[in-house]
């Protein structure tokens, strides 16, 4: 009786909150499927993760309840099916360019007759239940990353392509492909070009009944994100939240004890 | 030349800021060393690290410049020597209740005749210097952790021992082991009782001349610590840093969203 | 709220029927732990599994509710304190010989007061509640061991250790060490003069109010041992399983050809 | 003067018994492979198994004498090159659905001029012997599978592909690309049109001058394809193989407790 | 302020001398990182490591000063983008034969709008500095490698492709390539045929700008290599350098123990 | 009918010439078994190798038909029992220093009645034949290592102690041990103090009918010892192999490029 947690989301009315994992280990995993997020996606993309981790990680994070997800390392068929069958509820699929792009990535994740996904859910088997192989091509969730040039010229014949679930943004490539050097690189844009982008994407997938996800840097900017209609938005990710939790707490001590009051009696606070 | 940084600080009047590791993983000891602290522990005692996990992170922290510690699996001497031959400057060893205990550590930290390590620094002879096996014993630091009611009974012997470099004191066993279940388990003890033991640590190793490190959960505390005249502050560690960072940062979405501030509109702003 | 599963099932009246594991692999250790045991040990031990594989397991294992326990390595703080840390329900410890291992065993097993184990159930924490520090005292299962002759000279002191919450007996060792090489090595005794050091150790932890577990060989000889009264009974392990089922199934083939039956005809067969 | 063993056996007649590994892990690996099988085929496609599982396995494996071979991920020539410079004496590669398809593989298996396989047999040279670079490409085994509509509409092209070595048919796959959802998923098939799908393969083979092999779940139906002429057949894997031990001995266990038999006497019997 | 140490080198006017590994290891790595070599290149291609240790040895050389580089495992997005990712400050891809390739090499290497490289360069913003984003298009390096019959018949279309910074040649490939079973197969050419080729090479790429490398397996020939005007010299590898270190070192002791001199008397020599 | 192959070669009147693994590698340990060892040595002490690492190696050697054997981490039943049991066929034990210490050794390397090695050979009875539990205590070898002053006070009665079969010697620390800081730390002594101490431990050994093996940095210094009588020699390991070979070769193509010898023509040699 195992479902895919994120459609039952959705099927409520809500909004998805994703967390992001760069970190090839299962116990940060593990962490961080405790900290509240709905869903979590492994990056085997730009992560620094590859099968192995990949696997430990889905293994260590079945207890949490939270549906795990795969960033596959491109529009790959081995990398797409093997995360799937080793327990991904969904594939986020990075440069998904054209109408052809997203026919092939929904075939790699949908068994005949509606793709070409061969037939082995052996780890999905026991992860996500001994059903899996009947409820599969009804629950595993299939997005489609835009983020070039070109995926933007040809959105609206992507996002109508058949068995498609969603259409997932990354920012940083997107300004990239489409503004070149002229701005920053990074999440959360606010260049009115950029914003102007994400509407037309939001407004594209909702014309089309799919899916949008939207990837961030900060709760603030998924937040608002949620409010333009995102139906998931990442937030932030296990490497940013670490290096920024450390430093923030380094700087923290010394300015502490730069500024004196380090030298805070021991004894005779009322706060003992 | 390769010397160790702690000794370099200290002599210089500071005292040393010192992350912690519970994951087992390279990327993620990168990732904490780069973040600003003097030194960092890989904790193979209570942290989800074995002997591979260790020696990984070692090698992932060298180029950082940060003194590697490890805090040893127990008074162990293949615990302790194997740590040291993977390239940590320095060890701190958990439940040194006794002077006898002291001096084991001392044994298994030093070369003949002032001890009994064996020699063989096969990673140390890359990682610290071709002339590590000149240096170590001058170089590698020994701390003995107080934290029990045992070693608060032994401590002036304990802290008299000759080759004890430091005592480091775990606020959470030395508490317990003190009061039982009295009081909250945890660190950054605010208990009179146990604010009147750390300074009795604190003025027994000065008075022994040797340096006293503390364990703490917050950079506030880790800045009284300095006040007080510890010499090492260690500052959080890897999993609470990022389990607190993810918490926060779903439950900030949240937030957002149930406060309908998520539905700021997208343009228009001034912040763009 | 999560508590010790094999507490529950005695509660309640019944036999834990457990799950052994010396291939270190977290996908073959999720696979018993769907097989419908109780409770899983991993033995690090005699299997061919580390801290590190022991640790991936006990990931794998969570989702499963059976409840997770190790064989530690030997009498040995570390091995017990790190398995415990890292999210084991209970610990089987080899080679208790006196009353004097037994209690050292104990105050490995146990906090302060109770014992020494020192504070810090990193991984604990996350996989067996957040509240483990204040139930673990009460939750942690401790088998001792008896497998030796002198264990069996000191059985009544041991039973009666405080703290001590089972025996559990490996035949393989106990008939060498009682006997020699008189009788073959192995499990499933069958020796009257076995079978009734078998009653006696049950007999004498009945009558101390303790629990008693037995190593099997096959599930015929552990539900004789639950007739007998044993409280958890061990059955077989993935090594054995997975060889005899290996050799089976090519000896069927190999069978099947010689027999001539293999020729039979692919079609026309009312089976179809 | 090592010499692919299937090869030998194929000079002599016989059919080739072949495991099945989808546990990433040595010791299994290590198990299986002393089971009694012909060959044993590491799966990265389907099985929970990435490069690095796959190389210590074929390290694990090669004391026992077994061929080793590799499913490769897919159509792919990293995936294939580097499991036969890894030291695999065979590939069997999925999806294989045209006569282009049947090329490109045989290419990637040989070197020039048959083929473009980039020469550097890293671990081959130590594992298959340091004649490898001369023998190769008369030694290691090419299949393609058969398992789509596609390719059984292109079968008698596919089979006639030079320096392709066999055929190997997915039961599971080529029942839902031929018939959908129709039937049940899995091996060992019993409908009518299968086996007769089964036997035109066979005989295409057999007309082409190559060799068949069969995916089977178990020993009997293995034992009927060597009867139809299949030259090697695989039989089960390490998964089900454990799995339905596993299963097998616990119910076994619960059904002798339910039944009463459980509560036989220990002593007194004849068979002791 | 990082910056690719082989650019540098190459601004001075000298020659690269580059180790290659085998061997997935990041102590071995540390090792040959630590020897003297400029450039050290970890190779995915025929070396038995995958991403994992690929990863681990990045990490581990990182504190060396060598410049890290991959040889990719194919011309492939995702192995190349991901070694980048990952920290390496080049890729030498092998099979470039055509125009075509060499373009989507450069694609693969360069953001947009020079080429399709997606943005996400997790360790790399750790481990080759924090403007890694701004500077990667000038600082990473991109070589093609010329290994076949085709490649020499588009060599000069290929060494005039836009962003291409060099050529390198596996001369085993090559020759078997060009020659077929003619030649011995290995590296260090020396019939005239291959030497003119190679001298071809190297003048097509300096006619185009750009930059010539070539794999040696003696410190003789690429020091030659460095006379005919290579750029980089790639010396040997760790499985090389290893096994003929060992295979030597016995032979030693058996040619000296078989030739008497082993009975030499260990006292009264004026040596000691 | 698996039998230790050093015992072979001393009933033979050979001598062993063993090889040294620090590197914690499959690869490099199958390479190094290669070599023409008669058995090889993983060092759990001083190597930088876990018990994973130590597993792997095992299985990878065991083709090679060399004697695997093991350091042990310590004196500890745990790392001496774990070795045995993944399939070492001795251990070299650091670090003996008395008569009891090398009775403890033994009892942990024998079964009941000589020892009290616990039974469960869970990967020997694959790797060293499945009548393992029948002939271990007649073929596994045990050394103890003579390395301290205290050890050498004791020599007479440790080489005496019933069940060692050899003592095994490290230079590097009996000679810290012994002399202190006066003389270079390392292998192959020359001073004459220490020559004679050599002796005295060969004498001291065959008077008591066991083995002597020495540790060497040389395969001349090894072969001297063989002219002692030494019946095991270690000569150099992986690290010092590999760093040696590497360093020589870089060195080599820079002393050829200063020398202007790498300008040599690339045609019209002789040598082609």
């Amino acid at each position: 009786m195992n479902r895919n947690p994120i459609r039952r989301i959705w099927a409520e009315g809500g909004a998805v909150i994703n967390g992001w994992l760069s970190i090839a280990n299962p116990f940060s995993a593990e962490i961080m499927a405790s900290a509240g997020y709905d869903s979590v996606t492994i990056d085997t993309q730009h992560g620094a993760i590859g099968y192995e981790g990949m696997l430990a990680m889905l293994q260590a994070m079945r207890a949490s309840g939270v549906a795990p997800m795969v960033r596959s390392t491109w529009l790959d068929p081995a990398s797409i099916m093997k995360a799937l069958d080793a327990g991904a509820w969904g594939v986020i699929c990075p440069m998904v360019n054209s109408r052809a792009d997203a026919e092939r990535l929904v075939s790699y994740v949908r068994y005949p007759p509606g793709g070409c996904r061969s037939f082995g859910p052996t780890r999905a088997n026991f992860a996500l239940g001994s059903d899996y192989g009947a409820v599969a091509d009804d629950e595993v969730l299939c997005f489609a990353m835009i983020e070039t040039a070109e995926a933007m010229a040809n959105l609206d014949e992507i996002v109508r392509t058949p068995g498609l679930d969603g259409v997932y943004v990354g920012p940083a490539d997107l300004t990239l492909g489409l503004t070149g050097r002229r701005y920053r690189t990074g999440f959360d844009r606010e260049e009115s070009e950029m914003l102007e982008v994400i509407q037309r994407i939001i407004a594209a997938a909702r014309a089309a009944g799919i899916r949008m996800g939207l990837h961030n840097g900060s709760a603030a900017y998924a937040a608002r994100a949620i409010g333009w209609g995102c139906d998931l938005v990442t937030v932030s990710n296990d490497v940013r939240l670490l290096v920024q939790a450390a430093q923030d707490s380094v700087a923290e001590v010394r300015r502490f004890v730069k500024s004196g009051d380090a030298g805070a009696p021991a004894t005779g606070s009322a706060s003992y």
